[in-house]
């Protein structure tokens, strides 16, 4: 059946859908040694699938390994029960920049960053990670799709 | 005060108290160009934080990326609402192997996964990944602690 087919086109309107409604992603990284790294993150700011902005401590592990690689993915689910079929997710493949000029500092900044950034927005251990996503890939009901993402 | 230092043993009590409540996870691994992949899994069996089993179809991407770079992580995440540092992470690292004996399938079999894997329990489609972790990394509360896993 036709309308069982999982077309490119609605793989991307269910992929926005889902970073709309996602409070947390997740940050896939490559360690110093080549291993896979994982940390969980907010969802602030986005544009569309083509970037996503996160606030991070300019000290973290995680600002040291893009450093060196600057190749990362995003990931966005929302998880059914097992043997349905019914969890979605999204992985966004792509590269991240590290910001730290004054518009993109404020552009993120809210109140409650100041636990993370005692010293404000002004904060050297505060800065900006700018993902932006080349390729999707969207998972649903055992079907996949992997689109470019323009 | 001292009470709230993160200790590595009460990192590692509240690391497996994340584990035995979480149903879900996410497994980070390398991509064939490098890059980091995730991919949301559900968590049906652990050896403590020592081992993690997850079933997954023989034809996947996951399991082509693993047979060429064993390397991995598996993420486990409780988030709390932005700005008050209330979010659980722990990422562990190790490796994978990829099991298709019939006492490993056997133990992770339940008749909802017939959904994956039509043929049953010896569908050569269904294979089992046993994550073996060596270090673990718990975020809570503005604190880090990585430790070791006996």
């Amino acid at each position: 059946m036709s309308g069982n087919v999982l077309t490119e086109q609605e793989a991307i309107r269910q992929s926005l859908k889902l970073v709309e409604k996602s409070g947390f992603c997740l940050l896939g990284t490559i360690a110093d040694d080549g291993s896979p790294n994982i940390k969980g993150m907010y969802n602030v700011k986005h544009e569309g699938l083509k970037k996503i902005w996160f606030s991070t401590n300019t000290s973290s592990r995680r600002v040291q390994q893009l450093r060196k690689d600057d190749r990362a993915c995003v990931y966005f689910v929302a998880a059914g029960r097992p043997g349905k079929g019914q969890s979605k997710g999204l992985m966004l493949s792509g590269t991240v920049e590290i910001l730290q000029d004054i518009e993109s500092r404020k552009m993120l900044w809210s109140e409650g960053a100041r636990i993370y950034y005692p010293l404000g927005v002004m904060d050297p251990d505060y800065c900006v990670l700018c993902f932006k996503a080349r390729t999707g890939n969207f998972y649903h009901k055992l079907q996949n799709a992997i689109f470019d993402i323009r």
